[in-house]
């Protein structure tokens, strides 16, 4: 009925992660597209999905798109940079709203920033084994180098705060040295958790000596949500005045929940019901 | 049918835990109770428990039970510390086998070395923040104090294989700091991915100039495995000349897996099927 009612335009985008790295994709939505209400799911029961086999994946994220499509969303978000590498062709068939994943968007933005053709990649397992970023980028300039590297301590250094000093600066050094040997100008944080070690990453080029430019896909993805609600003409009017609203729902929220949240988000979340959609 | 012709004693012993790290008590039961056949499930879509909420860890470890209940076990093993600390009661009450957990086999050892009646707990977030093992050391002796302190890199790093270096050193030094403040003589490890580091973790004491001594609760779970079969007349006979057989279970098998999995078991894993249990 709702969406009877109302005009397209009006209705939520939805966004899910498989935890809460997916904010930062949220957060930078709030900033360029302040009048979209969104509908957000961190699948944080069974976060992390970089470690997981490529069919786990795809089923969690088709449990995670069913549920948001409960909401009646008019567009489809699919934050998770191991999600969006492994499942998005099977949303795409399955699904019958346009549905966009970070691989895409940070890879052109990647192809954007690179003076020299050599890029390097940082993810989980899951993405860099997928070979989504090099495949993505080649379909578009077949002449760029990708580089990647599994940075798998990053997700959980990023969870539990650990985002300066030596263990991630350590961590970062040896997860990035074999992408400075290759002499890359760019380096793309190839999952949405990454932006928090950003800090550490860029200490850790300065560190193996390399000026590298560092891309996180959360800005470029914010921006083509944008593109894509105008080319299907989904834009929320501006008169719209109130800013859209922001609604969570996460799959388990343990004690220091809402402290992760808030720093994945860059403001307190007020608004977040717990669902089991196994 | 199977368990009416065959004696109770030759039914196999089930053993589930969050991932792998279960397979350090497997390891210890295959040395001190060879003979004994052994029915393994490792919940490796859903790991870690260790960060999730009780109920959500409730929820998964039934999960875990009703699956290894169909291979007719005569005992159930919670090799999952935070498993044995949030859902044991509950799987307790719910099932009509005997239930040992990790919990209270790791107390019993850690307060048998204990000479000044300070122990400190290094575990998951889940397991630290259930109050399970104080509330177990202080059931047997109240006079003992325990010091608690959550370490929650540990499993990642295990799973990563960063298990000796500077990164699980620095790593080491800063979750037990506190313990060694505290003058506690011994260092309870209160998770199965822990004894991977155990090399990290004494140069961590030594640097930190403690002499505690290091308890891991895998050796103690396999003698009190070992026990309770025993006390239930479930032993089974020398006779059956051959040792037992490990069939290994999984809800997930990513790349990696075997790799990882015979890091832990310290013996190659011959036979593992992955089964959905959601």
């Amino acid at each position: 009925m709702r969406s009877v009612l109302r005009s397209r335009s009006e209705l939520p985008v939805a966004v899910f992660d498989s935890g809460l790295g997916g904010l930062t994709v949220v957060q930078e939505m709030r900033r360029q597209l302040p009048q979209e209400a969104i509908v957000y799911l961190g699948d944080s029961a069974r976060v992390p999905y970089g470690t997981r086999s490529p069919a786990t994946v795809v089923r969690y994220a088709s449990a995670c798109a069913r549920f948001l499509l409960e909401q009646d969303p008019k567009l489809l978000v699919v934050a998770c940079n191991t999600a969006s590498a492994v499942a998005l062709p099977v949303l795409n068939d399955t699904l019958s709203l346009p549905v966009l994943g970070v691989i895409s968007a940070g890879a052109r933005a990647a192809l954007a920033r690179t003076k020299i053709g050599r890029i390097g990649v940082v993810g989980t397992a899951g993405t860099i084994n997928s070979g989504a970023y090099p495949r993505e980028i080649s379909a578009i300039d077949s002449t760029v180098q990708v580089f990647q590297m599994p940075a798998p301590l990053f997700v959980p250094l990023a969870e539990e705060g650990w985002v300066e000093g030596e263990v991630p600066l350590i961590a970062a050094q040896r997860y990035l040295a074999p992408l400075v040997e290759q002499g890359v100008d760019v380096i793309l944080l190839g999952c949405t958790h990454y932006p928090l070690l950003r800090r550490s990453i860029e200490q850790a080029l300065a560190r193996l000596g390399s000026t590298a430019e560092i891309v996180d896909s959360a800005t470029a993805m914010a921006a083509r949500v944008g593109r894509a609600l105008d080319s299907h003409g989904l834009v929320r009017p501006a008169a719209a005045e109130v800013s859209g609203a922001l609604h969570c729902f996460v799959t388990d929220a343990p004690a220091n929940f809402s402290q992760v949240a808030s720093r994945f988000l860059g403001e307190p979340l007020d608004r977040v019901e717990v669902v089991d959609i196994s």
